[in-house]
């Protein structure tokens, strides 16, 4: 049951994962050996990106239903509700950790649980090809494409979402320049998606949030690429914060908006964006550069992009458009 | 001669600015002591906001036409050049040096420079009350207003420009709440806007530049109120980066988008915003928080807002509409 990725490892029964806030100066692998430490990181972000938050919990819960002494069906479902409580935006964590508890149910079978996490790490690698391959022929030779956030091998298990759909259309062989949105305040652009970029020798450029609405007049993006995080009935999507402002400015420029996500990312349970929970962090986040945390702060970690803005969501298993884009 | 404010103090004879790369962890006095020292500090943004810059430039070259050593008048226009080279995108600067060397031209007196120097300085204190009296107005009791960057007295001679509109609208007992994009690179709003803020007394919010469409979405802001660094002819105004995006987000919010500027800001040899010089400053200024100062990264220090996205531009001397910002 080994498996080997650029975030995550299992190997003979343990759970290795790359700690995310310490990139991109130094790649330190830590032991996510409980569920509790598993919802740990996943709150301090060592852990991120909608879909290996999901997989990471599932083994981890996997993990915890194999190891020595048979656990409860009850203990293993408190360690369930403590892992999807850590992030409680991201859609992906319960659906994966809901799949593993109905393995469960029935089968009353701890090593089950396991089997069932090890298959949605193998699900997500092909999702993420298939929505490499979905989303590949939107971009075009010669484009400009903006991204926010990181939503490649490092937010997935696989090869990534808006990411792997980027990385795709470069291996096809068309000549791309990709911007990248330093994502404030914890900056996964800058640190994440340049790493990642740079280790797949895509030409790529930096900028703050707020140069994409220069950049994009003067003419430099034709396509923008987003994950998303949770995406509702009517389309209506959440995102790391900053996404709908982008969303905004690329209808503005009459720039095509696409959101790359897994179909564990749409939630039936969701009307429209406006049913979706939006997690507040702690404002020391943005404060802390200034060397005076006492400023008072407001740190949404997630917005809500609607439909209306949002061109068209690349899932793995459809291609849905939501708008036509016109200016 | 002697004057004293936030940001300058000209006491017997000597330039003493306070360092805002410093800001708000020390204040940290510097002296100015020749036009080489004062280019070298705004060229490190120590000194900025582009009234202060044409201020201090204008008193830096006025201790220098009156210092030990009668100077030649060539002598005082190659300072005066080396003073216009910090910062080509502000205008106040060259205005400022220019009416310093009209004045050396008639008189032939270096004394005289120094003495519009000074009325320079009377001059923008002045010229800061009348745009808050001008454009408090505008705002209501109760209202959110959003700024970007650092418009207020470290920012200015007087008590500023945009910042000094709502701190005057504060005055006259309106209940506002001032949310306060952090403006990255270099964080003039979390660093220094937020310092004058908590001196004032006035409530407020730190936010990331990415959070402002959402917290338009909310209905938080009712107006947006930003500085400028130059006025073209037809309204198009560059400052500093972000300020597009900002106004773009305002335009499809239906949210009234506001420029205040004295009339110094003003460019008639610039019929539209495409003629005005942006500065490209170094790209480490946003990737030295990732640890990594080799990612490539693009970093203009300024955008250019078009005029049809201004409702207004707040001069001294006029309230100039520029469109209707129906939605």
């Amino acid at each position: 049951m080994n498996r080997s990725g650029m975030s995550l490892r299992l190997k003979d029964g343990k759970l290795e994962i790359v700690d995310q806030t310490m990139l991109p100066r130094e790649e330190k692998w830590l032991h996510a050996d409980s569920p509790e430490t598993t919802a740990a990181l996943i709150h301090r972000l060592a852990i991120r990106g909608a879909p290996l938050i999901g997989v990471s919990a599932a083994l981890s819960l996997g993990l915890y239903s194999i190891a020595e002494g048979k656990k409860s069906v009850e203990e293993v479902r408190k360690n369930a509700e403590l892992l999807v409580s850590a992030r409680p935006t991201a859609v992906n964590l319960r659906n994966c950790i809901e799949s593993c508890l109905r393995v469960l149910e029935t089968t009353g079978d701890g090593s089950a649980v396991m089997t069932e996490a090890v298959r949605l790490y193998d699900e997500d690698v092909a999702l993420c090809e298939r929505m490499a391959e979905r989303g590949a022929p939107l971009i075009n030779d010669g484009d400009g494409v903006l991204t926010h956030c990181n939503t490649g091998g490092l937010a997935t298990v696989g090869r990534g979402t808006a990411l792997g759909v980027i990385a795709k259309a470069w291996e096809q062989g068309k000549k791309i320049h990709v911007y990248v949105d330093e994502t404030r305040p914890l900056l996964q652009g800058s640190r994440l998606t340049a790493w990642e970029l740079k280790k797949l020798g895509i030409p790529f450029t930096v900028i703050c949030d707020s140069m994409a609405a220069t950049l994009m007049r003067q003419g430099k993006i034709q396509k923008v690429f987003t994950g998303a995080d949770r995406v509702a009935v009517n389309g209506d999507s959440a995102n790391k914060i900053g996404t709908y402002s982008v969303a905004v400015l690329a209808k503005h420029h009459g720039i095509p908006f696409y959101i790359v996500a897994p179909r564990s990312t749409y939630d039936p349970r969701c009307p429209t964006g406006d049913g979706i929970p939006i997690e507040i962090r702690d404002s020391a986040e943005i404060t802390s550069v200034t060397g005076n945390t006492t400023l008072p702060a407001w740190n949404p970690s997630f917005d809500v992009t609607p439909a209306a803005l949002i061109t068209a969501i690349v899932f793995d298993d459809e291609l849905r458009k939501t708008q036509s884009n016109e200016k």
